[in-house]
């Protein structure tokens, strides 16, 4: 199997998280893709700083990956426009796929990079850009492809949408909100960037580039950020049934393209109303498929790098296979596991009589079991009684013998049902 | 340019909706993509029936979608696992990319088909068969390819989610509901395949094998339907503050894969709680990216078609450039559209005195600009009182302008604030 040596610019939050996955993932991401990936040189700012890494790939000049022949894909993670640019311009020169998460360079010089890329007929890829860990950008090049896309609003920035979820649970004024998330590591000592909406902007452009092949500049995006923004403001929009999102919006106007960035209502029913906290959210109308939701991480270097690694397996397969289109998943006929060792919870509604010792009985069916109960509550008296009982995970096959054992109680008359529950517990 | 020929087996819902695209929306399709895309043979069962194609397209021999040389992409919209299944096999063999949205005979065939694909080096592409237009597979082949996936849960049939949300919010009982879901053309005559929970078998088959690399057989999967479910399961639940959903759940245990499908009680604080009517979801649970949720329409012909479409787009790239990794997006740096003409919605805060007639001069000056009124309340009386005003999509630039004009009025003692809001109007 031939190896493919990775790249890495950058060693913060994203550029560390994917050096330390490569190395610690190496075996279980040849099994999974039939790929091997190795890290091989990761370029720092700072030598002296441990990042868990093997002191020998550890590099401090960027363009080494460039000429380093033993680098097949260059992962830009450093940020900024400069020098960056220059990198990822150098390497796509030198035929190398370049997979990169950095929005403000892709936003900037997007069209000139893929161009770049083309001609050198290698892949330029920046999945991470927009949404951290969510896949939107191969969507927005693959399946929606061929959509006639209407609308595109964002949730993009993870910062302003926790101080925007925080300002309207709790009626705390802005600068509260910000101390706050600033306490917590959710906003920057400088929160210029996301608070002005410049990083959502930079987001929108690259949305609003692959959704209508047209690429707007960062400057001409209309934007305007969260800080005028007063609880007053959340409770009337809280009156009306709305509340109050950063959105990124780019649609297709008889005008052109028009790309937006501001505070704006929207209706408590609205899906994108839902996105709390940290959490990021893409929303796309066509004319077809009609309306997509796509919510995830948006930021964070773990989440981030997922989606880096992605683009680098993308651009492994085409390496070791670059004149076959290959399926690019391995899959074999597998044994299923065994469903009675899954553990699962179970909701039970038991008609019982309403007779003293009733529970302790029924209780004992399940603690003999080994099933713990969660919750148990009783609706009715007498003969009406019904029980409604939500057990902790155990294995199937004991929650299935407890049933059995509670249709066996005299005091049980019958149980009405049992449905599993999921999302409860981690 | 090349032109693609495409060649598609069935001329239903997904069949028809995908030729009349191709035909209609070529030349758009080729200015996004550069690709050129002719449908040239569509095989249908009944020549006799009107699709709005064109006559000398229908073709009623799936196999010469094979033998004719005009076919680069086999396109298998028939549905059942024969005669599809030999068609997909032959196409392949000849070295034909082929797109499918049959659920059933990828889950039956899958790993034996994608064999297939790759012993001839052409892609097997079926991003249609799990979540109609939702982008799902591709993601979870990509995106997502080296991710460690814990737990995939998805709500992968509409007619039983249609059901569901129906019980759920009306109290209604399950025979109630399947009559009104066939009346109204969400549930079929005989509805076994969906309520049963088959249909969505077959997709967490699907799903499961693209997240953890094993495929199980469609009959290992566990499967409960939603027949038994009562009304009072549901107020049982909503006691518990859950809803019912019927899950397809895939998951990595210490014992193997093990995949399932019940109906299950999940918290109205789920994401996957707010999945409502024919609408489908499919929610990934991973070691590093943490939650992901892709929600959107499960079927329908148009939705489907989207999914198709992309592929076929994805397949088509790979003829005309099979040997370089080309940049699959084409964008062009443009200018941005008049942001003065955009119609936007807002919401204003305005302080007033509240003296006689200032209502009436507050509705003129929006008047006066052509922005229409949708909903205005007063909060207070006296000196502290606050409008709040909704107005109707109107021209930016006459929105600012009525926001002027209110500042020079004599009874507004201040525009307090003023925000755009989105989602409320089509």
């Amino acid at each position: 199997m031939e190896t493919v040596g990775i790249g890495i610019a950058g060693a913060g939050n994203v550029g560390g998280a994917l050096a330390r996955r490569l190395i610690d993932d190496r075996k279980a991401i040849r099994e999974k893709t039939g790929l091997d990936l190795e890290p091989r040189r990761v370029v720092v700012r700072d030598t002296a700083r441990d990042r868990g890494l093997p002191p020998e790939i550890i590099a401090t000049e960027v363009m080494d990956l460039v000429s380093d022949e033993g680098v097949d894909v260059v992962v830009e993670v450093m940020g900024g426009i400069e020098p960056a640019g220059d990198l990822v311009v150098a390497a796509l020169k030198a035929g190398k796929p370049v997979v990169t998460a950095n929005k403000e360079l892709v936003a900037a010089r997007g069209p000139e990079l893929l161009a770049i890329a083309a001609d050198a007929g290698v892949p330029f890829l920046f999945e991470a850009a927009v949404g951290g860990g969510i896949p939107i950008i191969a969507p927005l090049m693959e399946s929606l492809a061929g959509e006639k896309i209407r609308r595109v609003m964002g949730i993009v920035n993870g910062t302003t949408n926790y101080m925007l979820t925080a300002m309207s649970e709790t009626g705390a004024d802005y600068a509260a909100v910000l101390a706050e998330a600033q306490t917590l590591g959710y906003a920057e000592a400088d929160p210029t960037a996301d608070v002005s909406g410049m990083d959502s902007a930079s987001k929108a452009v690259i949305l609003a580039g692959l959704a209508f092949g047209v690429w707007v500049s960062p400057s001409e995006v209309h934007r305007e950020g969260i800080d005028g923004l007063e609880p007053a403001d959340f409770a009337a929009a809280a009156r009306l049934g709305h509340t109050i999102k950063l959105l990124a919006v780019a649609e297709a106007t008889s005008g052109g393209v028009v790309v937006r960035v501001h505070p704006t209502l929207i209706p408590l029913t609205h899906p994108l109303a839902g996105v709390r906290g940290a959490t990021n959210a893409v929303y796309i109308e066509g004319d077809s498929v009609g309306q997509l939701l796509f919510a995830g991480p948006g930021a964070g270097g773990m989440p981030t790098a997922t989606s880096v690694l992605g683009d680098v397996i993308s651009a492994a397969r085409g390496i070791v296979a670059p004149s076959v289109v290959v399926p690019p998943v391995r899959v074999e006929v597998g044994e299923h596991g065994d469903f009675g060792a899954l553990e699962t919870q179970w909701c039970l509604r038991i008609e019982v009589e309403d007779a003293p010792g009733v529970l302790a009985r029924i209780a004992g069916v399940f603690g003999s079991l080994g099933v713990s109960i969660k919750s148990m509550r009783q609706d009715g008296r007498g003969d009406g009684a019904t029980l409604l009982i939500v057990t902790h995970a155990a294995p199937e096959a004991a929650q299935r013998k407890a049933h059995e054992g509670l249709v066996g109680l005299s005091s049980v008359r019958e149980v009405a049902s049992a449905i599993r529950l999921e999302g409860d517990e981690a």
